[in-house]
Parts: C-alpha cells; structure tokens; sequence
C-alpha cells in the first residue's frame, strides 16, 4: 500500500504552501462587539445593522416566532412574518411578487438556476459575483462570460445564439441575461437600460443582483432597476441580499408572480433549505419600514461616498468614480494591500483588503464602504488615515 | 419579430400547466405564531426552537451584536461569538476545529466543492440531500452515483477509479465519499463504519452530513460519525446544520484543523457570503450549552420515534423503522399524500408531505418528525389522527 494512501489530505498541505508563498493565506480576525475602529468595511450601508428599532425587531421577532424557523419553507418554515416582509419588499421595490431565502447568495443561485435550465443560453458579466456564477454552473445552462459592462458583446452573445439555432433549424431556446447591479468590487453601476433593451429585442430575460444597490440607489433606496424604470416589467427578475443595506440576513428574489411561483416549485435553494430564521425576517422589515419613512438615509450613501472618493483622488489615489456605496482603491500588489489595511487598522480604520481571488482581474485593493451614518469628521478622517498609509506604487 | 419573443417567460405558463395535471404544485402556508395545531412536520427535534432560555440568547445577541454580521465572514462578518459556537460546537462533537456558515446548504455546498475539485472523484449515496448533490454539481468533479447505503457500491467505485489511474499511468486522484449520516426523507442512517473503512482503504477522505444526526444519535446526540468513532479522525469531515436540532439557523463544518483553514481560504460559500447573523449564532449557541447539559433529550427524541413507528406498524400502516427522528410512511399516490396530510391538518395535526421532486424514488410519504418534548399523549393523539386519517391503497 503506498504510502500517500494513509493521508487523503496531504494535497491540502501543498495547496497551503502555495498560497503561503504567494502570500495569498486568508485569516479570520473575530471582531468584538464594541470595537474602537471606524467601520469602513462593512456592507451596512445605512447603519441599520445596530439601530435600536432593527435589533429589537429581531430580538422581538425571536420571542415570538422562535430562535429557527424549523423547517423548510414549503414545510413549516413560512410564518406570518414572511409573508409579511415579502409583501412590504415587493411593493417598495415595485414588483409583483417577493420570495425570501436564506441568503442573498441562496437567492441567486434559486434564480439563475430556475430561470435557465440545460436547454438554456445564460450571458453573464464577466465581473460578476461568485453566486451568480456558482448559479450558472448548477443551471447547466451554455454560458456565455461576456466583457464586464459592456451591452454590445451581450447583443452578440444573443445573437449568435440565434444564428445556430437558425443554423439548426431548433426552436428558439431561452436566454437569460444576468447582471449586478452594481459591482461589488469595483462599486460601478450596470448600464442597466441598455442590457433591458438589447435582451428585450432577443425574447431574453433579464436577472438583476440588487445586493449593492437597494438602499442605495433609486427612489429613496428602491434600486438600480426601479432607477432605470425597469421595476415591475414582465422580463425582469431581481434578486437582493437583506444583508447589507437592511442589516440583516437573508435574500430574495422580485418579479412576476408567475416566477416566484415557478421557484416555489422548482428551486432547489428554496425547496431544499431551511427557512430564514424570524429574528433575520424581523430585522428586515423594521429596516425596510425605516427606509420608507427615511427615504433620505438613501442619498445620504451616495454623498458620503462622492465625498470620500473626491477626497482620495485630490490626494492622488487611484480610486474608482463610485455609482454607489463602494470606494475601490488600488493597490501596487496583494501584499502591498494587506499591509495597507494593517496600517489602516493599526491607525483605527478597518477597510475592506481584496487579493485574488476575490477580485475578477486580479487586481488587488482596499475596498471602502460609505456608510450613510458617518459623519463628516468621520469621512475626513478615514480620507486621512488611508491617504497617510498609502503605498508606494 | 415572432410573436413569442414579447413574453420571455412563455415556458414558465407550460410547466406550470404540466404539474398542474400531475397534482404536483406546491403552495405556502405561512404559519401564525401560535398554531394550535400539534406538529410532527418540523425540524425541531429537541423543541429547542421556542425554548425560552434558546430565544432569550437569540434576543440578547441581537441586542449586543447587532441585527446582521454585517459583512463576508473574512472581512467583518466574524464576531468573537462565532468563534465560541464554532469551539464548542467542535469541542462537543469530538472534531478539531469547525467553520460555521449561513446555512446547512451553504456548508454542504463547500464541504464537497472545496474538497474535491476537477480533477477529483466524488462517489455519492443516490439518495443524498439536494444540497450534497448541488455541491458535487459545483466541484466540477467526476461524480460516482451509487446505489443507497451500500458500501460496496463504494468499494467497487473506488476500485474503478484506481484502475483506470494505473491504466493510464496516472498518478492517484482526490476521492471523496459522501453521505447524509441520517437519511432525509426515510429516517435511515448510513452504514458509516462500513463506508469509513472502504474510503479509508483506498486513501479517500469522508463527508458525512450530519443534518438529521447531531442532537439525536451517538452519546448525548454527538451524532452519528461520534457514535460511530469516527470523530476526529483525520480523513473524516462533518456538515451539520444548526437549524434542526439546535433550532436556529446556520450550518457548520466540522474536521481537521487543516481541513477548516483550507475552506476559509477556498470555499466559495464562506468567503462569498455573508456571515450568520448574530441572533441565530447565539440561538445555536444556547442550545448546544442546553443539549451539554441536558444530554437526555437525545435519548427522548430516538423513544418517541420508536413510539410512533411501533404504533403506526402495530396499526398496519407500511412506516420505515426509524434510526434516528424521522418516520417515513408511505403512500400510495401524490395525490393521496396530499390529502392525507390535509386529512391529518384538518383533525389538528401537522405533518410532512413528501412528493417527487423532494424524494429519491418517486414514492410520495407523510414524514413525521419525533420532537423529544412531545408527551406520551400527544404521540397516541397523533398516531390515532395518521391511522384514522390513512387512505386505502
Ligand atoms: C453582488 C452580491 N450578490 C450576492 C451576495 C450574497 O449575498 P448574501 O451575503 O446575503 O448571501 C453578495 C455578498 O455577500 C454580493 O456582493
Ligand atoms: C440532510 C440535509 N442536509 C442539509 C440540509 C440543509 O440544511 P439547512 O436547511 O440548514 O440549509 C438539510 C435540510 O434542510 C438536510 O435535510
């Protein structure tokens, strides 16, 4: 017997010496719950995930309902108070219909997966997140990976798919086009009208992640795509994370009624997952229900982060132009990164670190999120610290 | 333009058609929150979800920690509390170290991905839950589906692999043997010993999910890797899921410390997602403490089953023997499962319905779940209520 066969695990010891060499070996570093840092890496972009009303909702929501759902959601795992946060969400976003699952993460791959199919084209965004991409590999769908941001190379994706179908004389077969709203790493928006209008003219549905967007653009915090008007079109889908803006747990996903139907039916995220715990579905609502009476907490975001950036680029920082919450600003390497966000800690800022391969071009950076609750001696001295720390390129 | 291209979603109307006829459509009904109704349909097999001391943690780490973790557990999302849960949960089960994730589905998800990948065999049970089966989808892996609680079967897959290797000269491959420790929809538990020595035979590693398992089986619920001495071992991983005995919501990976670095540093459900929100880390939390204390409840869950199948048999109805909380019954149709079910709502009773997709075979069931706090009286109520309530075959 040789003698490799007595450690099923020996590879994992040399994939860990590469990444250590690489300087690529990721840590958790728990957090306490008073930390003294200023908070500039947190997707909590509204600062709900501590306000009095939302952690009592929750808190609330446990007493009532339960510490767990206790089953799936076809099962015993939809109470009242789902029903209600589906209802509250789909209208505030202007859709028909609304689908809570236990992660925004869960929520895409129930989307992208039952929306397509082995018979199916899925053209999706070359920058997109990894949930959208994990949903197009269950999906078994053709996929296309077109450039990021770029509606053109959509429109030919789509249509090459006509022309074989053409070719072969099948019928036509279903497409879908997935996109983020706004891009997690780099925090730029999707052309979101041009990719309706070029899926609309090739019969192809359209799935929006709204992660980065709800609660951050659109009408007081409706969305990208009730931005861009597309809230409540036929084709459209959107799905959302309650974990980010609403300072929760928990996805969903928005469209017609006949689609959230057909996931009730058909995804395997949903069928086969736990409901979402009552103190996540409390917690979302009381923070949806505070956005609806304080639809300015929205354009707050957005002034912080134009702030920020305006900041960062006058002292010579290479950072992205924001379209909404997130500040990307580049690094000269992964490990020139990492030691940026340690410089940063240790002068009281936490900010986001991305390496590979967390990032889609490999590009390393400090990723910063503007939270509508910091104030302007906030701003000023996060600019500050991370201007001070910065790298030499 | 083809008259079909205005409706993107055509296809969805003719599925929805198709399980029309087949008396397949799946509907929710939310719950309020206080059912009158006795329930033998949940997940909650220790009662632990509406344990005041289990929704009191939930409501204080609410309040302490915040409504959501705010971010991906590599950047924020990690708070000193998901630390604790993952040393005790690691500590109680016998494992070096354990990750906890957003849920059961999540931690499967990366369990089996991250510890096989392309160039990996997976050999699965045919009737593993959908999420072990997703999670072979996404490894990209050679997947090796083989017939129910067989090791053989295994035994005979793994020897397949090897002597394809030594034909084409190759050099071993990462095999990886997965199975659910309890069955979902029959109750039935793995033949784990037997599977653990064939894996360990041909240097594969193990994943056992122990979903239905922790809480119920091995000492004090340890679950069944634990009673079967496994825990611990260094070939041999659990998933478990905080959501069904330990009446929160979440998920969790339980093995070698190395195992668990490498999925922080590569499972795609961990590092893109973001971390369990407090309440529900702190619900889990309390009941683990709960189930230390009171080892008990395990034993009461595994006598209430037996209780339930004894009575159900005596009564001639065609029950699965149960080796853990679940008891399965057959029936003849959907259709008829259907309706018994609702027969059963009607008299006050809450059970599971299982139809196809949700089952392996085809074979639509009632599952009852034993919950370890139901009474002597209840257990008779119910198994009066399921006998009178049985459709001919
Ligand atoms: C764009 C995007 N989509 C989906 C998700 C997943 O959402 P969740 O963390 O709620 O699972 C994230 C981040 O976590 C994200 O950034
Ligand atoms: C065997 C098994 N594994 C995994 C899961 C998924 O766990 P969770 O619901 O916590 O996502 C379930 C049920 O939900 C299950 O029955």
């Amino acid at each position: 017997m040789p003698q490799d066969r007595e450690d099923a695990f020996a590879w994992i010891d040399a994939q860990r010496e590469r990444r250590d060499r690489a300087g690529l070996v990721r840590r958790l570093s728990p957090r306490p719950a008073d930390s003294p840092l200023l908070d500039l890496a947190s997707n909590d972009y509204l600062g709900l995930a501590r306000h009095p009303e939302v952690t009592a909702a929750a808190a609330a929501a446990a007493h009532r309902w339960g510490a767990g759902s206790t089953g799936s959601r076809l099962v015993t795992g939809s109470t009242e108070l789902h029903t209600t946060l589906e209802r509250e969400l789909a209208e505030f976003c202007g859709f028909e219909a609304a689908l809570v699952f236990s992660s925004g993460y869960a929520a895409n791959l129930a989307a992208v997966s039952a929306l397509s199919g082995r018979d199916a084209l899925v053209v999706s965004d070359a920058d997109n997140h990894a949930s959208l991409i994990d949903g197009c590999r269950l999906s078994r769908a053709e996929v296309a990976v077109v450039r990021h941001a770029d509606p053109d190379a959509v429109r030919k994706a789509l249509d090459a798919n006509e022309a074989d179908e053409a070719d072969a004389g099948e019928a036509r077969r279903r497409a879908l086009v997935v996109s983020d709203a706004v891009f997690s790493v780099d925090g730029d928006a999707a052309p979101l009208a041009a990719l309706a209008a070029v899926a609309r003219r090739y019969g192809a549905a359209l799935v929006v992640d709204e992660a980065h967007g709800l609660g951050v653009l659109g009408e007081g915090g409706r969305g990208a795509v009730h931005g861009a008007g597309l809230a409540g079109a036929p084709d459209v889908v959107v799905t959302a994370t309650l974990s980010k803006s609403l300072g929760s747990q928990g996805g969903a996903v928005l469209g017609p009624a006949r689609v959230i139907e057909h996931l009730v039916n058909s995804a395997r995220t949903f069928i086969f997952d736990t409901g979402l715990n009552p103190a996540a579905v409390g917690a979302a609502l009381a923070s949806l229900r505070l956005l609806r009476r304080e639809p300015e907490r929205a354009a707050r975001v957005r002034t912080v982060a134009m702030g920020l950036y305006g900041r960062l680029t006058a002292a010579g920082l290479a950072a992205v132009r924001p379209d909404a919450s997130v500040v990307s600003v580049r690094a000269p390497s992964p490990e020139k990164a990492v030691r940026w966000a340690a410089d940063c800690r240790a002068a009281g800022l936490m900010v986001g670190c991305f390496r590979p391969p967390s990032v889609p071009d490999g590009v390393s950076r400090l990723r910063l999120t503007a939270r509508g609750d910091l104030t302007e001696e906030q701003i000023e001295e996060a600019a500050d610290v991370i201007v001070r720390t910065a790298p030499a390129a």
